[in-house]
């Protein structure tokens, strides 16, 4: 732990214990430098992690505060699932909401869409379009199967952060984190075998089990503390599951993070089981706190963690690249990958690995880190001004998508249907699971706030509202959580 | 059909008919034109034509000449297969072929790599360096499933010169070839379910049966009329296929084209026992004939061939572009390439949609199938030259690849070991066989013929000579091609 790790943490514990309370001023720069026999510039990386985590803030010419702790909303249960392994449907749902062109919707608040408009990004598109005028050619060229091994350096680089220490030949480049997911899979499981997930879980890993002819053993999760230990424990010792997949970092779509804890106590699960461990971490590094959370892998001691992530979230889904570090299945892992696509676009990869080498890539992370945690508090506030008060939000604690669970009257399948007549669309519950439940929920983004986008946001509200108003108040038992 | 291409089939006839003999000097363009009452536009796009299709070329100043027809040389015979389904091997030599970085090997003569130094590539370089420059985000936004709309409107322009008239809707973009034969196999085919395929084939598609759990059934091929039809019948009567996956235009790595009248019967062969046509037309717009031999997806009347194809072979394959027209078998395709990528990546469809749109295409196409034609012809050349008398050679009619069938015992694999050590590659031919045939065969690029590379080519007959030396004449039976 460095000086500046040891003083942030004093200070937190600080503010925590109330020693420090919201709004207070804290000491200067100079006068804790010298309490604490430390540099300046130590004390000035200390209050920086302190505003990175959203626990103190900058006032021009006024030194830092102590921010009001914003209070967790009330948060939708764990929803019930079926208690055996099932087959996938809802493709209809998922297709709809890819077959639309990005730039001729107007407000897609369903999509896992980043801000690509950051200043911040910039020097990505130098690089991009530097790597192409370069004709040195091998932006042009088939790439090796694992891929370019100056991204590679880069991933093994930043892994670090995740509490892996990742090796450059561990780690292969996919055509995005939904390759990387879908390699891992067929790395680890045979046609007809059964893979438990998270509940609700990404649309993108639950369709890929249906497209290989597996079966989808969904888990209650917690918005709060994630998949329970407990089912998945009852589950593997039922059913033949040969293999776990879970987002447990900034997970999509809750937006919880597991603790380091339950992330062990998952690992020693799958250990006792024997059972591999896909793990998404593709929003990790949007993590609020600072530093981010250790990912499952960074526990690995047998290599039965396919880690899977990638850029498309934290600088730009169009360049598809991701890459997973796929652990003792890095052969079949290979095999995959080589007959899913050959090999990734090169050109991207060598743009990001520069944006990376030359310094872009943290500053970055931390502008959106801090825009997506200011646009979450501030669209918490919308909803709660504008959605009837039966709806219960999710407090995500990294990445940039809301959960929304509404009255279970509400279809939100239907919902979808008639703000699409205006141009907005979000996506409805059913995608996130195996056999259509969470029809009351919705997902929906919170990348940019402008005024058009909350004006979508009230719309959506305002029909949920009019859906309720619709519908008699008595609720049949069918219309209730499954 | 045009004035110019009916004068075009009369000049056609007459040089093959012996009026006009190699070397003869043809009627000046103001004779011909005068003589055939046409314009000396008219004229000039015939010679044009039939200058592409090598029948004659033009001596400055001197006017037009008829060309030396070169004698089709021994070709390999039909290899003989398994006669049932078989599951594939050989992953093993695919994986040493493509986790080799291209920059890193001086001599890769094996690898499917086209000349992307051409001069005709370079609005190419630029349109790439443009889409970032633009920053009108679209290029690193996801695109949708299809695939961009600009890209699929050239994709279907361009369909009309194989003899389809494939619409935009019914393409989808794909990330190289590669995905779109993992797509089709897919779409049509269960695990455990059974492709024919042509054999030697490309082994990419081999893989890929592996990888998704299907078997193999080789058809035995001739490398001069492709396929055996009576063979595949034979196996279609026999076996529960699902889909006859083929290279039928300028096939990979036999360089054969199946005439027009084989491919009707195959498309037939395929209504008769109701099974699905995966037709691989990667090289197809590589033809030396002019126009372009049709495909089997322009005899399509139910929507049973799937057609896939790329710009890897014509343009670039860094930038993984391919595309899939699945006729019927669209939303399943859709489905399977939703779970293999999401989306294909977005900046080099743009920039290929610009080089197309801007008329780079055509004039590309037919620089690279001039330099194709000759450097088959001198490598054709060097190899009677420089290897032992008991090669034999395919003679390809389009594409950029020489299949050369040396004597039974030669070991293809043990030479690659060799010559790795001097920094030179060869595709064995065992990687085309599902069950490690054809070694004694080996496949070879001649995209580029400069002089390090024929140095290679030397080095190479002189250890495939070597290696005949150092073997027993006497052949044992289980050294021949089984």
């Amino acid at each position: 732990m460095h000086r500046y790790e040891r003083l942030a943490e004093q200070l937190r514990e600080r503010i925590q214990g109330g020693y420090y309370q919201a709004g207070d001023r804290l000491p200067s720069v100079r006068t804790l430098a010298k309490a604490h026999g430390v540099s300046l510039s130590t004390v000035q990386q200390a209050y920086h992690q302190l505003e990175d985590a959203q626990l103190i803030q900058a006032r021009p010419k006024s030194g830092y505060f102590v921010c009001q702790v914003r209070e967790r909303p009330v948060l939708p249960p764990a929803g019930r699932t079926a208690q055996r392994p099932v087959e996938v449907s809802q493709w209809e749902q998922v297709r709809e909401g890819t077959c639309v062109l990005p730039d001729t919707e107007l407000y897609h608040l369903g999509r896992g869409m980043p801000d690509i408009d950051a200043p911040t990004l910039k020097p990505l598109m130098r690089s991009l379009s530097r790597v192409s005028r370069r004709q040195n050619l091998i932006g042009l060229n088939y790439d090796t199967l694992h891929g370019r091994p100056e991204l590679r350096e880069q991933i093994a680089r930043l892994s670090v952060s995740q509490g892996c220490r990742l090796r450059q030949d561990e780690i292969v480049v996919t055509t995005g984190c939904h390759e990387a997911i879908s390699v891992a899979m067929r790395a680890v499981c045979e046609p007809g075998g059964i893979i438990a997930v998270d509940s609700p879980s990404f649309y993108g890993a639950l369709q890929s089990i249906r497209a290989y002819g597996m079966k989808a053993m969904e888990i209650p999760t917690d918005p709060e503390h994630g998949i329970s230990l407990e089912a998945l424990e009852l589950a593997l010792e039922q059913w033949p599951i040969r293999a776990i997949q879970v987002t447990p970092t900034c997970n999509n779509p809750l937006g919880y993070t597991l603790s380091a804890e339950r992330k062990r106590a998952l690992y020693a699960l799958a250990q006792r089981f024997d059972v591999a461990i896909i793990e998404d971490d593709v929003y990790g590094d949007l993590a609020y706190a600072f530093p981010r959370p250790p990912t499952i892998k960074s526990f690995d001691e047998d290599g039965r963690v396919l880690l899977c992530s990638s850029f498309s979230k934290t600088l730009a889904p169009g360049l598809r690249i991701g890459w997973i570090a796929p652990g003792r299945y890095l052969e079949r892992a290979l095999h995959m990958k080589y007959v899913g696509t050959g090999s990734t676009a090169t050109q991207g990869q060598l743009a990001i690995a520069e944006f990376i080498r030359e310094g872009h890539f943290e500053p970055h992370l931390r502008r959106m880190r801090r825009q997506y945690q200011r646009n979450r508090n501030a669209m918490l506030d919308l909803i709660g001004e504008t959605f009837p008060s039966s709806t219960r939000v999710s407090y995500p604690e990294g990445g940039f998508m809301l959960w929304l669970e509404c009255d279970p009257r509400v279809d939100t399948v239907a919902l979808n249907q008639r703000l699409m007549r205006e141009g907005i669309r979000i996506a409805p519950g059913v995608m996130f699971s195996a056999t259509g439940k969470y029809r009351h929920c919705l997902r929906i983004n919170y990348t940019v706030l402008d005024e058009p986008v909350k004006g979508a946001l009230r719309r959506v509200g305002e029909w949920v509202g009019e859906m309720l108003d619709e519908q008699p108040a008595a609720v049949s038992a069918a219309a209730l959580p499954a």
